[in-house]
């Protein structure tokens, strides 16, 4: 195997991984939308699957830009996130908590993106990889859309219905 | 077992969690304060870990001010990024690489704690837990100014560095 000892090499490292928790979100997002109970959010993870979706397409045309297979790389991050994601969705809370937490742990999922995209973000543009830098951006500007969306949703009443409950 | 149903028994669970976040934050940090190769950075992860450490106490009142015992459940999300964080830390980068890696490290374990102290200190808010609410968002406030700070220790030279010896 070759050295590997740039950042260069833990760039692809770390496109590999998000190529890896992309694709472990395309799985998820659908189980979290049929477990949501309020329309809106059920509506606000399909229309996150499908910009997820796209989000996998623009890491390939990364890996094409570069020159370089596209393949995954375990991302034992998001894995974790999901593990605990579907531990709370076994638990038995009513629909209004349960809702509550759909949004808590997506917001984790999100979160994680954004710190992975921002960093391969400014990797790239350090590198003048521009064209990648480009496609890594609009990603991590439709992760932070989707963590706003989320919020706005929860503060739209999910929180405060759920909380009418545990009184 | 008594019925686990209300968004106060997801906000205990979500509490524990962090608590076992935090724990495991507490042995990880000074592992990546001794990776660090510039001074600055190996600083930050060090006052970070006094932080950490001040974390795990305002969460103890937190529970105490709830009438519970502190207790942790396995944070699986936080679990994911350590381990992850210890494999880049085994590769063989560059010194520069390197720290710019555990940047990216210790910004996914940020951007996690962001998440998921958002949802506490709301959570905390709609339940009327006024003086919980605080105490998190405290912790909130100085995650998210640990993650500015990291973003100004890699703009500050670390990236470009790095960059160079990729060329």
């Amino acid at each position: 195997m070759a050295d590997k000892n740039t950042l260069h090499d833990a760039f692809l490292d770390e496109l590999r991984d998000m190529y890896h928790a992309e694709k472990q979100l395309t799985n998820a997002l659908p189980k979290l939308a049929r477990k949501a109970k309020s329309q809106d959010l059920a509506d606000a993870f399909q229309s996150h699957l499908a910009e997820t979706e796209n989000h996998v397409t623009r890491l390939e045309q990364a890996f094409a830009d570069l020159g370089e297979t596209a393949k995954t790389r375990t991302c034992e991050g998001m894995k974790g996130i999901i593990n605990e994601a579907n531990e709370m969705m076994g638990e038995s809370f009513d629909d209004q908590t349960m809702d509550a937490v759909l949004i808590a742990s997506a917001q984790r999922a999100e979160h994680y993106e954004i710190a992975a995209y921002g960093t391969l973000v400014t990797w790239a543009r350090t590198m003048d990889h521009d064209s990648v830098a480009d496609l890594l951006q609009q990603n991590l500007d439709e992760e932070k859309a989707a963590d706003e969306k989320l919020t706005d949703i929860a503060e739209s009443g999910v929180n405060d219905q759920a909380a009418q409950i545990a009184h």
